[in-house]
């Protein structure tokens, strides 16, 4: 890597302290510089920029030069660690051929220790080097940031991915939601029409809610729902759609599904409702060239009625 | 500001900037360091060190010798700009006594430019301050780095925001869904323990959904839940909890409520319904010392099916 390959943004922690090393070790000297991240008594080396030692080696924490700078036992560059009590009699001293020590804390925003921006030489280095500690801090303060931002970046999309799955999820029975079910419709017919895929779609209406509701209590309505919740969830595939529209109202998109499918799945789904002891009426009609989801939807539902009213 | 003041991470954009200025011109001299941002052809300054400027001073982009900079029509360091022609007659160099000029764009993850870090002085410098481009450079990397990282966590949390709107949002009615209410009524019996609040609960049923759906279709059914809502929600107050359960059946809590103010609300309740021709009934429990809030859920509850029994 040369100074032009720097960036406009740096894309990630990692790209950043790559350039970092590179730039420090061309700037200061010094024959090895390391990211490292400590982890328990374990200390690993995450990133390195010169020779004799290679990334994901795992060294012991509490041996390390390191472990007693960031207590601040020892200054952030030592030129001639023999003038350091607290580094020269280091274990990893007598591991290692090291003369001259540099390093600052890479920190959480917890104030806990991530791990160390650091750099050994086997030679004594000039004294001028103390000169340097500004920029060597403030390379550490910005790595730190970076890391942070990145960490508080990961859990704010986990957050997010989190609310979008709730956001989209039926609370009582864990099938999609009118909110996903509107959404898959749009998208869904985009691919259809994109590739002539035929499509099914089904309305499912339960016959007893209600009653079972005002008779035996929401408890036992609940139950109801989950059950049915159940029996099409099990007769349908993974990538078929399969969502709770309203209180007894459920809807059903089964993808690349042709006519003959279609029939073998309302008659899965009437098994499994039966099965269940839910009574349900199951109305379904075809997306194909002349008709879009939407319009098939409303086919559907209007199947449902007409199968409802001749119970 | 002294070097003393380095954050192990910086908080903002702002803080970075403002420590990178005051380090810039500790290490390599220069009147007046700014950081500043482009909108339209206003050049904004945003922060600086040094004297001769304000900050939020706003003058003409495509007056600046970093307008020219950015196009890379000069080099990011000029230790004497009557040496570069791109600079030496910039409109800006007649308002402000510029001999020499150091500046790198600060960018935005779309390519665009934000702004600049730039440096000038009155005097022409010693030219071996180029051999502090790479550190320059590097400075704006890293601060455009912090800036782009702050801008995605704004907009991750805004996306989380409306998330969890939606995930706590019935599409339909727009009322507070399940989800809501659940966690509303553990947070709320805290709330009413900590202060000895009483607070009413009400159960409202919808009689004739069911009827409605299977005879007139969803879409009528949908337009009554949607009176419901609006019933239930001009008959409480901002603070009251008014959610949408299940298909026909909602939820209000209502706190800091008496036993004389929640049979008013009952009464409110009521007429609203019946002024926009829902029938509907209404069971209603009080929250008090003796019983909480999901205990007066239940009873309200039961309320509700013993009036609906008599009807």
């Amino acid at each position: 890597m040369n100074s032009t390959d720097l960036p406009k943004i740096f894309p990630d922690f990692q790209s950043a302290g790559d350039y970092v090393l590179d730039f420090l070790k061309r700037r200061i000297g010094f024959g090895l510089w390391m990211i490292t991240r400590t982890e328990g008594d374990d200390w690993i080396i995450l990133q390195r920029e010169g020779d004799g030692i290679n990334p994901n080696t795992v060294l012991r924490w509490s041996d390390s030069i390191c472990f007693e700078m960031v207590k601040d036992n020892g200054p952030h560059v030592a030129p001639d660690i023999s003038a350091v009590a607290a580094y020269e009699n280091r274990p990893i001293v007598r591991q290692l051929p090291i003369k001259a020590y540099i390093g600052v804390p890479l920190t959480l925003a917890d104030g806990r220790i991530f791990g160390t921006l650091c750099a050994i030489d086997p030679q004594r280095q000039p004294s001028e080097i103390v000169n340097e500690t500004p920029l060597i801090k403030l390379m550490g303060a910005f790595l730190s940031t970076i890391l942070n931002n990145e960490l508080k970046l990961a859990e704010q999309r986990r957050l997010s991915e989190r609310l979008k799955l709730d956001a989209h999820t039926d609370a009582l029975t864990g099938l999609a939601n009118r909110r996903a079910w509107d959404e898959f419709l749009s998208g869904e017919e985009d691919r259809c029409k994109r590739y002539g895929h035929s499509a099914a779609v089904f309305s499912v209406d339960l016959d007893d809610l209600k009653y079972v509701n005002d008779m035996d209590g929401h408890a036992a309505g609940d139950v109801l729902l989950q059950l049915t919740a159940e029996a099409l969830r099990s007769a349908t595939r993974e990538v078929d759609m399969v969502a709770r529209l309203g209180g007894d109202e459920f809807g059903i998109i089964a993808i690349e599904c042709d006519q003959v499918g279609a029939e073998l799945l309302r008659q899965r789904l009437l098994t499994n409702l039966t099965e269940r002891g839910v009574r349900a009426s199951v109305g379904m009609a075809m997306r194909n060239y002349l008709h879009d989801l939407t319009e098939a939807w409303t086919h559907a539902d209007q199947n449902m009625y007409s199968l409802k009213k001749h119970r």
